[in-house]
């Protein structure tokens, strides 16, 4: 029997992101919405997440907690979905997914946050500078026509989103190699799926507030 | 024939991590010392990793950026070593892996940077506040002995360094469960043999400056 897959959510975060990877993998799954400052600092919710932040995944008795972390263990644990490359293969896989989730998100949280690294300690700061993290992002998007190669994989769910969103709210510059890759994904009927779970949601709950 | 293992390395960086799980991998493998703003910045590597970074690692064909992502790729590339889960167990994982290169690195980072996050502004970034990730972080390393259960992985070379580290420079909080855990690994002669061979380069690197 399948093993219950449960997905603690809020329309507006990065759990678009794992909606889209659930999306891509196909396997049924239940959502349950938790609110900001609410359920999700419930003494229920932290202790099965310490941070008390979505996305969260249950996946029978195992959680999974950090947005690229839910990519790479579905991709695993759903293998007939092919969202993963062999083990034997996996360098660009989790390459850039770290990359991602390291020095793209440090970086552009330091900008967007206006937080104030001063050139000399870029040496020693995981993200270094803004434009090196722009500048390694362009190489991982025009390598192949996906991250890890000729197919869509995981990867592409995780850096694909951090692009879509950097473009849509200016967090990443605009260069036309982010463009086009975005261009590329952009029509995954798995993630029109998810946008419009979430728009959906996100337009009750707006809707609810106004009364 | 066994592919090429290149590593590229600072005995004074984050470049003692991927060592340590070379070590523990067990194959054989050359190390390239770069120098900070030198070999780091020349077009040859910047060619391989653009953020001219270390550690860096060449397999073959394969480069691999990220302390993280070396260790999770070595793990899958040598499975003969017995440092990753089967890939149907992966959640701990990956979940530790991935809080540990996002949230932990920059919570961290931003306390010794003292960078200044408004507390309105824990909810929209990754890693919240210093405080969650402290209590993330002790709930991860007091599940089991090790990250993922029973048996030393790949997960406790990568948390287990950013535990290590913190302790001895003060970046976390000096928790009795930091400690604990650090003590089941630090006698483990992989990391032992890595300690040796990166502080004799840096001893010559120091005496070298001296004159
Ligand atoms: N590092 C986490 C970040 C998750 C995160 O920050 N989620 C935000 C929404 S986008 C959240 O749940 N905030 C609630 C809070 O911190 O109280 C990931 O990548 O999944
Ligand atoms: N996110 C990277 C950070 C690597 C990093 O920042 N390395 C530093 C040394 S600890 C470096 O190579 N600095 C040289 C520079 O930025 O010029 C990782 O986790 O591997």
């Amino acid at each position: 029997m399948a093993e219950d897959l449960v997905f603690y959510a809020n329309p507006m975060s990065r759990a678009r992101i794992a909606r889209w990877m659930l999306e891509e993998v196909g396997a049924p799954y239940r959502t349950e919405w938790l609110t900001f400052d609410g359920t999700m600092k419930s003494s229920d919710f932290l202790a099965i997440n310490p941070m008390g932040k979505v996305p969260t995944i249950r996946h029978g008795k195992t959680v999974v907690t950090e947005a690229a972390a839910i990519c790479a263990y579905l991709a695993d644990a759903f293998p007939d979905a092919g969202l993963a490359p062999p083990t034997d293969k996996r360098g660009d896989h989790y390459r850039w997914m770290f990359f991602a989730a390291g020095p793209l998100e440090m970086a552009v949280s330091i900008k967007a946050f206006s937080l104030n690294v001063p050139k000399e300690r870029e040496r020693s700061i995981g993200c270094g500078s803004y434009e090196s993290v722009m500048d390694a992002l362009s190489f991982a998007v025009t390598q192949h026509p996906y991250i890890t190669g000729e197919t869509f994989t995981a990867a592409d769910v995780y850096v694909g989103a951090h692009i879509s969103w950097g473009l849509q709210f200016g967090t990443l510059e605009a260069r036309p190699e982010f463009q086009a890759y975005w261009d590329r994904l952009k029509e995954r009927p798995a993630s029109k799926r998810a946008t419009a779970i979430d728009d959906e949601e996100m337009h009750r709950q707006l809707a609810a507030a106004k009364g």
